[in-house]
């Protein structure tokens, strides 16, 4: 037990051993005249000796509860010991297929302190496998840290970066590649990483956690073991999005990296397809992969991939809105922006007063998109006076392609042109598929359950 | 049959008499090479001598073909006739609910040239009885004109501009006020009228239609009794938006203005509440209204409304990704804005080189709010040092309110005072159910059918 607490020093670790508290019981706090209850987490000795005692909350958050001589700890409920904690990583064994995780950063991969909020180094390879040993059954993992930043902080330059990794790993032979990331901006990470590496022979798999993550956690365990399989053994080679399928741990979905969105702030199953179906299930524990939508890219060693990963930043993702001002047009023109996607509003619209300030940008060489803030359905700028009003501006309709991936797919098509016939070619080809030509009637949500 | 086809004159007539062809008939036209079939639609008699005739296409668009001497015309089935047209009106029984329709545009209430795309006049009391003459059985009806626009082009001084007739009708004793309003827009404009007018008697009913509608269009003609249905008999008296529930004729939801969202670019269930179940279900042909959510203001003509429908249009609705520049933000405070609703990461993030930014526009006036585009689950700032960061630079969390209806309610705010801890205080009250304080499991859609 003592070991166990091996990360609480000074009255924190008085008090649990008072209370005959283990890691991963369910203790109640009492100090004041407030309670706290929750699952007692681990903590790092770094910061042990700080009168903290960190819990998991029902709501699935961590919180740092400050204690002194007078707070009083009750255990509530003995908890079965959490596997692997601590102890010596297992042996790898070189036969198993080889993944990489490069790690960016994000809840998944860092060890946050709930005082400072301050965010520590990524788990190395050794951390990985002796939190969840049973990685060492399914492949030999290398992990790597390429950056290590909030996901919100992501931006264009650093896509570059992550894809130039990948694309290295592919190179060097590795049977998948793992990008441990923050959730907040996954989706598009998923999607650029898609665009830049051409005639992939291995999938990408991105994966984070949405609930704060400490040693152990059960959701970042469960989606990243689902990664390492994906990676491992899936028969696709795309750039893709795993995360829990359901809030229960029995499978993950598998996203096409172009077609997943982050859909909920909080919860486990965050990510989900738009205007596509998820291509696979995962159930980490039997080690099964379901394929249950369109495979675009086949795995196949074989292939030799093209890296393509250079985004131009002077693009925008704007919304457009009742009170919209054509100033804000005007002041992508002012700026040399090279590209503007419109999420506009239902089959692809902006109000008409607009359209004479998107002529001017076009004509002055910016590339004009237009997607819907609907996100679910396609575009079609021939239904309305106002489309076609905005066609003939010059307006690339972005079919059914999330506003997100336009946002993507145009900074990665002006990255290696701006001439206007080139880019809305490009535009307007299926590259990935980013763009899904047959939508069935179940491809939209069941609202209201 | 002659009676029916009055619309058509010339070439288009006699291909049709010898068709044998009716109104709601379906019809295959061939001309040259193409094929064209699907059901007849009744055409205006004003553009009745142009050689076009109209057909609802099976995915629901009409189009106009034309026609001339090669064309050949076949009937393919005959369909039963359509109700009530043309007929003459049925007279209404002023003992019935006094309910008045306002109209500002959109497809509902429009008669679309096909061929020109050109907007005509909104439909009059007596038409809207001919073409659904059971309305006659439900309420007294009074249609009115408000304004006639595409609803991509609503702006804030045209929602004070409904808000004073839906108050006005308020003050006359109507039991009910319809909007009929194009479906772009039309959950901002519920929004708008939820704030605008505090202490409704009755309630408001925002109506549209998903799909092109000519006389008869099954589609407004089921969302429009639905709406009648609620204006008349409705225990509640919020503003709320009636749209079809499923795909199919048997029920539409009544979702709660402010939050309501459109989802999707062309079905008729595109509307869906988002972090809040729908208020009601509405089955128009047992005229059964059934409660299934909260009601926040219940029906009461003794309550005295009162209008404040003052919205000020200096607030931008700002949507964070990887490459956002700073100098967006910066724009904002150089034009004087007094107002920006972020559409953020996650759970209220944007990248942390934006935020000395939105610090200075705070400290310049400007109120700054922070929603998620994940658009499900609420925004919480607390738990990572991005989120905290941003709170002390002043930004105003937007719990679980929607991105659309945090902008329409900053801008209702901005209306009344800018004196921002009044602004905040405000905001951060729950004014007309915009905030959900309550999200149970079943909130969040069954993504994968």
């Amino acid at each position: 037990m003592s070991e166990e607490l091996f990360g609480y020093q000074g009255i924190a670790r008085e008090l649990l051993l008072k209370a005959n508290a283990s890691v991963g019981d369910r203790i109640r706090i009492i100090r004041e005249n407030r309670i706290f209850e929750g699952t007692l987490m681990p903590r790092e000795a770094l910061y042990g000796e700080k009168p903290f005692i960190v819990i998991k909350l029902d709501n699935g958050y961590n919180i740092g509860v400050k204690v002194d001589q007078s707070t009083i700890i009750e255990k509530v409920v003995t908890k079965k010991k959490i596997t692997g904690y601590p102890s010596k990583p297992p042996i790898q064994r070189k036969e198993l297929p080889n993944v990489i995780m490069l790690s960016t950063g994000g809840t998944i991969v860092s060890k946050v302190d709930y005082e400072t909020g301050a965010v520590r180094p990524a788990l190395s390879t050794d951390e990985l496998l002796e939190w969840i040993p049973e990685i060492a059954d399914i492949i030999y993992l290398e992990a790597k840290e390429v950056t290590r930043i909030f996901s919100e902080d992501m931006r264009p330059s650093i896509w570059a970066k992550v894809a130039e990794e990948a694309y290295r790993a592919m190179i060097k032979g590795y049977d998948g590649i793992v990008v441990a990331h923050g959730t907040d901006t996954m989706g598009y990470t998923a999607a650029a990483l898609a665009f830049a590496i051409e005639n992939k022979p291995v999938p990408i798999v991105l994966v984070g956690s949405q609930r704060s993550s400490d040693r152990p956690s059960t959701d970042s365990a469960f989606n990243l073991k689902a990664s390492f399989l994906v990676a491992a053994k899936a028969p696709f080679a795309e750039s893709v999005v795993v995360m829990h399928g359901e809030t229960g741990d029995v499978y993950a979905y598998v996203h096409r990296g172009v077609k997943v969105r982050k859909m909920h702030t909080s919860r486990r199953d965050a990510f989900q397809s738009i205007n596509d179906k998820p291509i696979a299930m995962v159930y980490p524990d039997s080690k099964e992969i379901k394929i249950i939508g369109r495979i675009i890219e086949w795995r196949d060693k074989n292939k030799e991939p093209i890296l393509r990963n250079h985004f131009d930043e002077k693009v925008a993702l704007v919304k457009a809105y009742p009170g919209f001002d054509p100033e804000i047009i005007e002041f992508f023109i002012d700026k040399k922006y090279h590209g503007i996607v419109i999420e506009g509003t239902g089959l692809g619209h902006i109000a008409n007063r607009v359209i004479p300030t998107i002529k001017r940008a076009v004509e002055e060489g910016i590339v004009v998109v237009m997607t819907s803030q609907c996100l679910f359905g396609r575009i079609n700028m021939h239904v309305y006076s106002t489309g076609r009003r905005l066609l003939e501006a010059g307006v690339i309709p972005g079919n059914d392609i999330l506003p997100e991936t336009a946002y993507v797919k145009l900074s990665w098509i002006l990255g290696m042109t701006r001439d206007l016939e080139e880019v809305k070619r490009i535009f307007l080809t299926n590259i990935v598929g980013e763009i899904n030509p047959r939508h069935t009637i179940d491809l939209y949500p069941r609202w209201v359950l």
